[in-house]
């Protein structure tokens, strides 16, 4: 079916997360990734607090491909409730652990912020529950068409 | 239970979608429903980037029922990040496919819009995650309280 | 691993849940807990609308412990569109349902506010879908640290 691709994949293992203030959260999604040995997941819900969280947006009128001059860095300090954490976990062009996800937070004025996550730090906490997902047939791979890594799925 | 129903239901097939640049997001899911002849599911994850994004929200103040002076659509050119999709697809009261569909983008400023999505184009990619429940007593009915189209839950 | 703790859980029972106007999200949630007998949940989608919702921010710069003057709670009349509930359920130290969960909700100009709710009124509906987790070692408690009630896992 042109521009739509499925394909129906197995539940895994299921897995509660907790990360400690202070701490990476990219950084400590891969390590739990290669110390479960976990290759695809999708995060089902985040919830805690974040401080020093950096995200991209896409700058207002850009095209395809996104290439670095059409997003915009943001970095902010925070400390901002996690709101909500969504992506997934999928191995990359080398087969290593590649977090793709986009991040929600909440600033003191009740204001949500948010992007394509870069990295954050645990503020108070951060619990993560997390489904396995196996597959095989999907990777992602640099998209010339999009400028981003990007999920592709083999069959249907 | 007044004001509460609940009903265990049974979780059928998982599925990854991916949707091409350009692509109806709302066109596109009913299509999946349809190719793979899913009636009722969750969504669990959605991921990418989107443009020309419909949504509605509600006017502050307003009572209900929900009726369209008590609405406010808003068409956003973006491209924005997609942060969140949540909402599930169960059958109308024809037994057609009907996408109950929340939308949250991020701007190029960090700032999150959303609301009730009417439909969008996906931008760079669009990455899915959806879970099919397999259920008897489920229906989307319109509700002469609300004004909307709500779920009905036959039994405890 | 030090600042990162996972435990494999089992997934249990999967439900659909519908609250009704006017209701309370959090009373009700914790009634469902009760009368279905889960005492570990995660939400995995709650699609609907609110009003009179009450969350509360950190403030900005604040500091770890989180303390009653480094909040702000809002309450915002609404109605909002629900656009997003994150968060699980876990027994609290007296073995008490204790809901952790944040809430997303766009007004009528789009805007999305958010925050870790304390409560809210059901609008015209509110349709959640949630999964039991069947699991020993998973406690909330006060943590020292974070000034929050903070899940704890036993093992890794």
């Amino acid at each position: 079916m042109e521009g739509l691709w499925f394909k129906e994949v197995e539940q895994g293992r299921r897995f509660v997360i907790k990360i400690a203030p202070g701490e990476s959260l990219a950084q400590r999604l891969v390590e739990f990734a290669h110390a479960s040995g976990v290759k695809h997941a999708v995060v089902v819900s985040a919830v805690g607090s974040l401080r020093d969280v950096r995200f991209r947006g896409i700058k207002t009128g850009a095209r395809l491909p996104i290439t670095p001059p059409r997003i915009h860095v943001h970095e902010v300090e925070g400390p901002l409730e996690l709101l909500a954490l969504t992506g997934n976990i999928f191995p990359d062009e080398k087969g290593e652990i590649d977090c793709h996800l986009h991040v929600m937070g909440g600033r003191s004025s009740g204001e949500v912020l948010g992007g394509h996550m870069l990295d954050a730090r645990v503020f108070a906490t951060c619990e993560i529950v997390l489904t396995e997902i196996l597959a095989d047939g999907l990777e992602r791979h640099l998209s010339k068409t999009g400028g981003v890594a990007t999920l592709f799925i083999d069959a249907q």
